[in-house]
């Protein structure tokens, strides 16, 4: 084993039971180890409100107060995760649904309550690679929840691109590592048309002329620190061709 | 390695994070290789009710139907299992939360809906003892949820007090192997005395003059069945005594 795949998926992608598995099955035709880390849908802030807990949103992130983090760990580590390893098992992948906790593969600190309190949220401290490389090397396919943990009891909600990263980051210092990133579009997009190449200095540009906004900042923004950090590659791509090489945006360093 | 306790928990300890706790310390007590399986406490039936799903019983067993098994499988799955790994990691246990589809450690196959439809409720097919073995000889401390799979895509309710006695069966080929059953009573009770030791034919007495009857009767069952599968040990004990040797209710085979 000398390379690795770690592809995230989520948005849409995990509310439909029909793209899921269209997205798991083109998932299962990639050889080679590979990681899979997911979102959480919609599945969670709907949950949340029909049990009368109101989604309280700050920047596109969600403010996770105690009953949150319950529905949270609930849905992402529960629901989803286990449907999709259910769904990856049927397909002949030796899936295992982790969160952080879980073998104390990826450690997170709570985030500082200044200047703002986003409560139950934490930021990765620490990836097990060691853990990784043994569960990888017996063949299985580690799938992770976007939960961490503290390491002193209490889950932390994490967002699945910056999981996606860390571990990408992580495993770079022993494999050949490539980062996906999947959802419903193309890739970056300026209007109708894909960006096919994307380095810093664009990136810039179309950060200062608005072009890129809101949710695709700082799936770019890890996607970059991923590079940074010694991932091979970097591209953002919809969920469908996440077997194709080199489709999507491709991020480059220079 | 060569002998293992396997340790089920359930019921008013699940729902109750200071006698979760208080378990959850006596469990790190107890030194070698150990598995934890879980029941769900009523924290699913809660949910269910705050969603308007109202649980279904029949014979003290739940009808799984599709919307019971998706918040059966968030609550079992993500909240109570994960809430136990978070608590173990602090306490210094490598915990892994698995359910059955997890590296397809249980898998199950859907009952027959003659003569009663149960709806998503497996009975355990196959249990994994090779990545049992390689877990726990990397010390790690598997934490089952009462859920299994069907291996073609759909998780499966299964009895926690079942897997924790298939476990302890299947592992027994390997290991010398204990199974120890745990809740809020000292063990078997006539009356307000503890049955110390238990067989067949003091069982049967039992059952016969409705002594012992309701949820105790398939928990004595499933340990009859693991002490016949050649698990060298099966009790029924309080949970605060978990790490207690022979406390409670001690079966044997003659």
């Amino acid at each position: 084993m000398n390379s690795i795949k770690v592809i995230k998926v989520g948005g849409k992608v995990i509310d439909d039971d029909q793209k899921l598995d269209t997205f798991l099955e083109a998932f299962m035709s990639i050889t080679g180890p590979k990681v899979l880390v997911h979102g959480g849908g919609s599945v969670a802030s709907v949950l949340g409100e029909r049990l009368g807990i109101k989604p309280n949103l700050m920047d596109g992130r969600r403010i996770t107060d105690a009953e949150t983090l319950e529905v949270i760990t609930m849905v992402y580590g529960g629901l989803v995760n286990k449907k999709i390893v259910a769904k990856l098992q049927s397909l002949g992948g030796n899936a295992l649904g982790l969160s952080g906790a879980d073998l104390n593969i990826i450690s997170a600190k709570k985030r500082d309550p200044e200047p703002i309190d986003f409560g139950w949220v934490g930021d990765v401290e620490q990836v097990n690679s060691q853990w990784f490389l043994k569960l990888l090397g017996e063949g299985v396919i580690p799938v992770l929840a976007p939960l961490t943990h503290d390491g002193s009891g209490h889950m932390l909600n994490t967002n699945a691109d910056t999981i996606a990263s860390s571990v990408a980051s992580a495993l770079s210092s022993d494999l050949e590592t490539e980062l996906i990133l999947c959802f419903e579009q193309a890739g970056v997009m300026n209007g109708e048309k894909l960006i096919t190449e994307m380095n810093l200095l664009l990136y810039r540009h179309l950060k200062g002329t608005g072009i890129v906004t809101d949710g695709m900042i700082p799936k770019i923004e890890v996607g970059f620190q991923a590079l940074k950090n010694g991932a091979k590659k970097v591209s953002i791509r919809h969920y469908e061709d996440v077997a194709k090489p080199d489709s999507g945006t491709v991020f480059i360093s220079n």
